[in-house]
């Protein structure tokens, strides 16, 4: 019946791919950089080729727009972000933008007519590595961000986001034009790599997101004494890292009596003052808890706080700062049912699964019908040089897109 | 019968403070640096004025002599260092150069005739602060430095050590010259502080050291996988974090069930790539264990290799790397009865003790009779602006530093 183009969507990964501020060391493409200069231009170029109707919004999202046979009608949105973090892959982002382009050539191909306007988008600054926080493209379109906000937010060389989008010509004053809302935007669908290991461990196609995960990270801050580590006997030591130790020896055993499977991880410690011979005096860690239910964040978050009550001791003190928290966000039933029906149509194997990761799609359903399609990552690795997803799975992830897309806009 | 003079003490100890590169904030004194020179011409000036016979060693050391009744007899010892760690305090180091200095005085205000020469010792580089590896001084002038070592010890400028003691007029190719042996050198004693809490918090006025432990400092490496914090389910990961904590958690255990009590110090730690998000794939951290028997040491290491293999599991690897290892060494015990004897005749209050950190008296131990006196530091800190023993504490320090190099030297 219709097929996508293998070539097409090979060509178009590799080609943004190549913008990237370290060549050789995967794709480093920061929010505003001479390397998003070039693959917006690209994108623009082949937004254009297609026969959509191109135009950036005042903040540097960029849309590609097929009309719909309805006037006024909300448009169907397609697409994810094309900013990377400091040498990642070529998928984590772009799969998505170039899934919508594809799904946007095959309506051409095909002559279809939707109904409700078709839009492919490809938005800026997903990853937060360029001014933190994450999902800033799709935050600033839903209205969660004002203009102060860009003002404030700074990259590491002090540079504000809103001085960084006034030198590729947009302008944060005008930050409300990018507004989309429920009453202009009828769905989003979006492609992402799973950036996991279950589908191709269990040999899926693709993932069908019921729930994007809740999330919480904290920082615990231990603190005690330093001392000389040969003079000071062990009885009449504060050692923070001992301290912290003792509480980090419990932290994955609080998630894996959980049943919805939630995940922590300490990725982050710092121990001061670091010396070889010098007891610690403080340690530093972050704690990032992920549950597709709000109340085990809950229940962990007071367990965690109960561990630091029975390790405080003379001479040991703990504090806790929440660093971030947002609740789970569930996807359209709606969506899911299509997308479920189609992977049985189509002879997909497919199952339904949670986020571990935030995406765009989670600011999305906080306005719109949202649904979200995962493809196979190899080795379930991403935001490295080695990401992968074959080109046949992403086809196989784009195929069950432009059949939703189909059904959401009504097209014929 | 005699009395050293508190004035004078504190005088020098204060005097030698203000030879810092880092005024307001403690004691910064980098050995060959602006710092050095000054307190150099200072010590220098002081050993003239009580009428010692001034030289430096080809590398720096600093020696006040008065000669003894006896031709060409071996001298007598006594002194410590004058370089400190950055932003330390005034005692570590000066007090023994200052005890050195007030027994000379004693020797010609009293009008006292040493048999054997008596010499006061300043040496430079105790700390390792400049060239690391630490007692440095104390090491050139045993023979256990050569000039081809000189030229490889680099600072973190990347100015090597022969090149730094170049500018203050030595010369690391005559290294040789400065070389002391059993032949020349009858007995060494210095006097330090403790940098423990134990002679304050038993309320006595100095310990008799008759060991200093051994020592040894390995580095454990724990290597995992990376991931995603939030994609990656925890019975998929290899977490180098979570494997080093089940190694660290046991450390302290280890420890304390030796009769001995030896410490063992986990100070310096780094977690890769030490991000809030990403799961770690590598964890490096020091362990710093010090006992009074070698025997002890060395069943710990092996407890903690088994501890390493019981925690190596699919996924993840340790290694370990040794960074020193030095065996205890015990103070002589002629020197120890000495003074044991003056502080039972003097009414001091004293202990034997073991030094948990390493002094220049260690090196001096591989070559002659050696002795070592422990004055109480206040809090049992160190190496921090707020070090600090009491001037009186001091005085009966080396008042018994006095009485025993009188008997050493066998004055009259």
């Amino acid at each position: 019946m219709f097929k996508t183009n293998e070539q097409r969507i090979k060509t178009q990964i590799e080609a943004i791919a190549r913008f990237t501020a370290t060549p050789g060391q995967g794709t480093t493409r920061l929010s505003y950089s001479k390397e998003d200069e070039d693959a917006r231009r690209y994108i623009k170029q082949e937004m254009s080729a297609i026969g959509l109707a191109v135009r950036e919004d005042a903040v540097g999202n960029i849309y590609g727009r097929l009309e719909g046979t309805l006037k006024n009608a909300p448009a169907v949105i397609i697409g994810s972000h094309f900013d990377s973090v400091p040498n990642g892959g070529s998928f984590d982002g772009p799969a998505g933008v170039v899934a919508g382009l594809e799904v946007a050539a095959l309506f051409r191909e095909q002559g279809l007519k939707p109904r409700y306007p078709l839009e492919v988008l490809a938005m800026i600054e997903e990853e937060g590595s360029r001014f933190g926080g994450g999902v800033l493209g799709s935050r600033m379109l839903a209205g969660q961000i004002t203009t102060a906000d860009l003002h404030e937010m700074k990259d590491h060389t002090g540079v504000s986001a809103a001085e960084a989008m006034a030198m590729l010509g947009f302008n944060a004053a005008k930050i409300g034009l990018a507004r989309r809302t429920g009453s202009d935007v009828k769905a989003f669908l979006e492609l992402h790599i799973e950036q996991g290991p279950l589908l191709e461990e269990t040999c899926l196609d693709v993932g069908i997101v019921d729930t994007i995960v809740g999330m919480t990270e904290i920082r615990i801050t231990a603190r005690g004494k330093s001392g000389h580590a040969g003079t000071t006997p062990m009885d009449r030591r504060a050692d923070a890292l001992v301290a912290a130790v003792s509480v980090l020896k419990e932290l994955p055993g609080l998630v894996l009596t959980e049943p919805d499977k939630p995940v922590l991880t300490v990725g982050k410690l710092n121990v001061l003052p670091n010396g070889a011979n010098v007891i610690p005096n403080q340690v530093d860690f972050t704690v990032d808890i992920r549950s597709a239910n709000d109340d085990t964040l809950q229940r962990i978050l007071k367990k965690i706080e109960k561990l630091l009550t029975d390790a405080t001791s003379p001479g040991i003190t703990f504090s806790t700062e929440e660093l971030l928290y947002a609740e789970p966000v569930a996807m359209a039933v709606g969506i899911q049912s299509h997308l479920i029906r189609n992977c049985e149509k189509m002879g997909l194997h497919y199952r339904k699964m949670v986020s571990g990761a935030g995406h765009d799609a989670m600011i999305f359903a906080s306005f719109t019908d949202t649904g979200l399609i995962f493809v196979p990552s190899k080795d379930g690795i991403s935001h490295t040089p080695e990401e992968w997803t074959d080109y046949a799975q992403l086809q196989k992830g784009i195929e069950l897109a432009f059949e939703t897309i189909v059904q959401l806009t009504e097209a014929s």
